[in-house]
């Protein structure tokens, strides 16, 4: 069976850099735009370009740069929004206008205090509008999590028909389980006429942990983008982390799904994006945290040591990390210890790592780590002959 | 239909204590302990007592303090792990030894060196000589996310019959999708003689972005038992977060499932742990998060101001924490700016607005965040009349 290609919406710069505190500027949005390119995403949300000067500014400029994925700017279902996001996508080789509408009853009733059937009106509007200026128009329905599923393949079946090229099903309060989000996928890829014709989006949020996994069941059941951004940071708790999405799908090839990501490039493109929005992901991030690939306990040490898959489910060659690292603490056991004096020329008999091991836990209970240093400070103390080896 | 309770299995001072780098002294390691206490939690595993004289005497300590939850202490499938961790549990109210052995094809291979017949033995082994020490016997299949399901549900049957009272089925490596970690909780309730005499828990790794997800799915199809931490610490990418899965099934009362846990000590109980250990979760994480639930996007803050469920499935004030935040950003929009500037005593006509935004925007542009100084600043700059309202 052939795979079938899985879209990468990268959002960073635009759903990512809602984050309180994360003001990027222009030349800080260029450099990550263009490594998103060289990443291989299919389509960068450059901005939102109505919002301000400085936003309409960076959109022009990631336009004129990215040379291989899409280039998109966010609007409103108005106008002037759409104008603004035109003019600013001018000089993009693959421009796309990402327009819509919020669909659930609290969005309807409370935000706009509007009508289902004007709802559909004004985003029937909005995609025809932006269709006059470019040909490749993404809808979102917001917080269609949240959405009837009925009248949202109502609004998305209208939407096809004015020119909607990609349906964006966002769980935008972060609220779906992943079976729920998924049937959801389902039902409109078996209800909506001309479904065939478009492509489905995933766009989740992470306000209950899920993001990654509802993203997962909506390619399941048929959605065939993803939107996401890098180390999964965005406005509240997040959106779908990249790395995680295209991980998964690398390392479950019986889901006949691929990215055009070059995963080599994962671990450096999340530090790149740390560094400039000043935002560190914890050590345990799953994927490019500091600890992703480290080991600790004895039991996984030892296990690691005997054979890297006992413990390990990725290559961390192939997300980019040199490699997977055996740490040292009181929860270490022989076999890591002996292991990681090896390492530093001390080849130890069975008898020496007797008398070194119950030194090496009380001086470990003692340390939050115990790094080279503290092995050879060992060795001194235990006074143990070893015989340096040809390294 | 009444709500059937999730035991809560808190492994912050095990498996989350694996984290390099984060090694707790005893006291931490009680101040702890008491909170969880306090959370709700119902059991605690408070160290692996044979691994070093430091962990013992943690272990000690801590079944002196805990009065409501289980306290339980880890070991492998050996009779000096048994009994080292029966002597460190000897003050507990309520003690619990967890055993177990790996029993996926690699562990056994690559690990053990053994076969799966032996495999059994020694897990039946185990079983019966902890429990001549105590009644309640956890007994962990290491590595069943990878485990055939079939070898899998005849290791659980001979367990049970040596008297295991807890059946932890861990996906270890983090590797599972979610239909399938619930498939194999599925498939051992249908399959395993004796199976409703116990309770099946869920162990999951974050290796991939899916242990809320993969722990959700387990008791969605018949585990009755979490094991998690707080922040979602440990080993390589961590555990299932106990603040998550916790609000899921809280947010989500169609499941019927309950916890004992009160929400209202999430946050707190998250910071303690933060600031004990050392490791600083990242603002977008999700339930305890700087940025949880902070809005500053436009769009969202307009929609919160109007009415606070568009974009917050949460109350804040359910997880200790005090309220929702607007955070002014260069993407926020007329109705925030009003908004805060009113909070600050400045009640804006619609001219006065039309004056102040534009500006407003470009002060945002040039800085990452605009606080109360930077309103007063703009106001000051524009000499905008303003009445001073009775605050």
């Amino acid at each position: 069976m052939s795979k079938e290609r899985v879209q990468i919406f990268d959002t960073t710069l635009r759903d990512g850099e809602q984050v309180p505190g994360c003001k990027l500027n222009t030349k800080q949005k260029l450099t990550i735009a263009k490594r998103l390119d060289e990443l291989g995403v299919d389509v960068i949300e450059a901005g939102f370009p109505i919002s301000s000067p400085g936003d309409f500014n960076s959109v022009v400029e990631i336009a004129k740069l990215v040379q291989n994925a899409s280039v998109c700017g966010l609007t409103r279902a108005n106008k002037k929004d759409i104008e603004v996001a035109a003019e600013s996508l001018k000089m993009a080789k693959k421009p796309r206008i990402h327009t819509g509408i919020g669909t659930s009853e609290s969005h309807i009733k409370y935000k706009f205090n509007s009508t289902p059937e004007k709802i559909i009106e004004r985003a029937i509007d909005a995609v025809r509008y932006a269709k006059s200026f470019v040909e490749d128009i993404e809808f979102y329905a917001e917080d269609a999590g949240r959405t009837d599923n009925e009248y949202l393949a109502r609004v998305c079946e209208e939407v096809i028909k004015a020119g909607a090229t990609v349906l964006n099903i966002p769980d935008t309060t972060g609220y779906c389980l992943p079976e729920e989000y998924g049937a959801k996928i389902k039902y409109l890829k078996e209800n909506v006429k001309g479904i065939e014709k478009v492509t489905i989006s995933c766009h989740c949020h992470n306000d209950l942990g899920l993001a990654t996994a509802n993203s997962i069941a909506g390619v399941q059941h048929g959605a065939r983008q993803i939107e996401c951004t890098i180390n999964g940071i965005g406005e509240r708790a997040g959106n779908t982390a990249l790395e995680e999405v295209v991980m998964i799908l690398k390392q479950h090839p019986y889901l006949n799904l691929v990215t055009g990501i070059d995963t080599t490039l994962l671990y450096s493109t999340s530090q790149l994006v740390q560094q400039k929005m000043g935002i560190i992901v914890q050590p345990n991030k799953a994927v490019v945290g500091d600890n992703a690939f480290a080991h600790s306990s004895g039991i996984h040490q030892d296990g690691v040591i005997k054979n890297r898959e006992t413990y390990e489910i990725m290559d961390p060659a192939d997300v980019g990390v040199s490699q997977s690292s055996i740490v040292l603490t009181a929860r270490s056991g022989r076999a890591a210890l002996a292991y990681r004096a090896k390492n530093l020329g001390y080849e130890l008999t069975k008898d020496e790592l007797d008398v070194l091991y119950p030194e090496f836990l009380n001086f470990a209970d003692l340390h939050k780590e115990v790094n080279d240093e503290g092995i050879h400070q060992l060795m001194e103390e235990c006074k143990i002959n070893f015989s340096k080896l040809q390294l």
